[in-house]
């Protein structure tokens, strides 16, 4: 059957969630059922919303007992966009209580009206010519109200470095001092007189009409990637971009906002259903995701499992995840362990923050990715490696 | 000064809030500042960030000391659109922990780039010529799987009854049954019939980029009004509708999904913000909002601020605020009492489950606006009005 199934967290003092489940089956679809005349059952069996599955969690809240329920919702209700289904599974449920959503299911007819990444892990290793290890990314640092001349020098000291993949930072707009199209023209002539095959994350921003046109422009000027806070836009957004032909590069998902419903313990979304699973049916090429590592840290559950909706085996191309916040070079064994070949390591002061500047953290990361990769513990390679040894210096190893 | 001023609440066990303050409005702008030259200082002043107060609230709650701090982010640092304001102040933020946006103030020249509703209180009133009351509304009940037929008898017994504004439900998408196309034509067709003013507020649904054209296009067909899930689309969609010449009916701001970053105590954003503040800016001409009656209900202080950021003075016209759920006739002193008459009584059940039918509830809601406007009890209204009786029998007064 075409459906979507949900999975919600729910809490009940009297555990009475046989009750609760219903409601919601019935409310969010056809209203009403056993009152209804046989003939008026058969018109809308097709619509009714089910029951799959009950499952008290065990755990006592200070919301009440804790349960998982499933919800089916027929495909017939809504049309294949994500705007109409989260208002189907989560409209005016998300206002009623403490409920949070925890997981979609759609089936297969359906998943396919979504397009995933346009390039994903494979694409953006071809792209990049990196195989068999994290690739390394960082972002620019303290670039609101510099100069162009102050983003090329971090630039090309990333590049020097040995950094595959360089982002704007999310609050950088379209500005006097360092315009999206300057910006683009500055990647592509850095990039090229490095000779590498880095790619430069520029940020999407403006008027969201405007966006994939602006897109298309840049990709004129040289972009070879985009950065987009999809979360202050919308799913749909990414997904349109995504779907564009004329925006050969891949897209980056930005968290930004979306602590908003994700970050308390019972309202709002999971994390890894909204920076795993739909940001990668929506077509996120990356998704970038608080690591578990910093000081305001994700749990390390819900990164694991973000990464893990990223990469599971799907009709869709795989998204690379990008465990964020807090990492130094010392951190890369722990991130292999947790996240694999398969994962960006991404850092802004573990890179501009090393002794020998931005160009030495890049070396750094790379010394001890190859280090990893090659068996060997990172205080080893670091005795004949400068950066790193600079870097464990100042960071330490391990979290 | 062009910026805009956030007001947070946060939560600290130690009630280390200035520390806190001055790491956000540093941390979301220029980065770093006590550590810069002289010369730096002076170029990047114009962009930092800064708190303007910090007070602590006195409570204790299970998070800690709580305190609500206020910091001016410069509109030098960000393009004038919503989706890179909330970045700018709630990106990474959000995910920092626990802490709830509560309101944003913005500088004159700034607010002036929104363009808040088209037509608002006085011109929805032009519209449909209703002044000195609130106006009713009702929403269609149970159409999903229904066919058009279903859908014009509610219609016609809505109108009958009396109903101002009928709205579609928000989670009647387009489809085969009862197309958007379809459902335009039938509400043109017997509002006309009905001589009356009433307006249909057909749900605006599909893919982001197609629905201005969409929209355009149920115009010609007679559209009178689009409801819009703003919040499974995002705020700048919403905009992007009301700045549309070509679209010159009222929207209405449905408020599905939002429960995911209101409805917890300590993460997300205020209710007032979201449905109240920002929903008009971005041109919404209602807000819905779950009223304080319901089962699950609102606090009834969000409630009545939702309202009061829907009216207050500003330079945009007002939009009209709709506390949805749980509104039966008996409640319409009390709905007077919160929201006054600048405000739209809207039931679905509350209408429809009238034992004289969906024409009888409307007229039992027309009764009970009628009698208090005169300044009359509903009892001794009911006296002589058959369908306001049933009503009180049915439903009670009061909460
Ligand atoms: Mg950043
Ligand atoms: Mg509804």
């Amino acid at each position: 059957m075409s459906e979507v199934i949900a999975t919600y967290r729910l809490f009940d003092r009297n555990g009475n969630f046989e009750k609760k489940a219903e409601g919601i089956a019935l409310g969010l679809t056809i209203g009403s059922w056993t009152d209804l005349p046989h003939l008026e059952q058969e018109q809308l069996k097709k619509h009714k919303g089910g029951v799959v599955s009950i499952q008290e969690t065990g755990r006592e809240t200070a919301e009440g007992k804790e349960a998982d329920i499933t919800i089916a919702y027929p495909a017939a209700n809504f049309s294949a966009d994500l705007p109409a289904i989260l208002v189907t599974v989560f409209g005016k449920l998300s206002l009623d209580g403490v409920i949070r959503l925890m997981d979609l299911d759609f089936s297969h007819d359906l998943a396919k009206r979504f397009p995933g990444p346009k390039y994903g892990v494979e694409g953006i290793r071809e792209r990049t010519g990196v195989y068999g290890r994290p690739l390394v990314m960082s972002i620019f640092k303290g670039v609101i109200g510099r100069d162009l001349s102050y983003m090329e020098k971090q630039l090309r000291a990333q590049l020097e470095g040995g950094i595959d993949i360089v982002k704007d930072d999310e609050i950088l707009f379209d500005n006097k001092l360092t315009s999206f199209e300057e910006r683009l023209k500055l990647g592509q002539q850095v990039i090229a007189e490095s000779g590498k095959k880095a790619l430069y994350a520029v940020n999407l921003t403006g008027r969201t009409s405007d966006l994939k046109e602006k897109a298309r422009r840049g990709i004129e000027l040289g972009a070879t990637a985009y950065l987009f806070n999809v979360f202050a836009y919308g799913l749909d957004v990414l997904q349109e971009l995504a779907e564009d032909r004329d925006i050969p590069v891949p897209i980056m998902a930005h968290p930004a906002v979306s602590g908003a419903f994700t970050s308390a313990p019972y309202h709002g979304f999971s994390t890894e259903l909204m920076l795993g699973k739909l940001v990668r049916m929506a077509g996120a090429d990356f998704t970038l995701f608080p690591s578990p590592y910093g000081s305001v840290a994700l749990e390390r559950e819900a990164a694991l499992k973000t990464a893990e909706m990223a990469l599971e085996e799907s009709i869709y191309k795989q998204t690379f995840p990008v465990p964020s916040a807090g990492i130094h070079p010392g951190l890369v064994p722990v991130l292999f362990e947790d996240f694999g070949i398969d994962s960006i390591i991404n850092a802004g002061g573990g890179v501009h923050g090393h002794p020998n500047g931005a160009a030495g953290g890049g070396r750094a990361f790379r010394q001890a990715v190859d280090a990893v990769t090659a068996g060997r513990t990172l205080e080893e390679a670091a005795k004949n490696r400068e950066d790193l040894r600079a870097a464990l210096e100042l960071w330490g190893t391990g979290k």
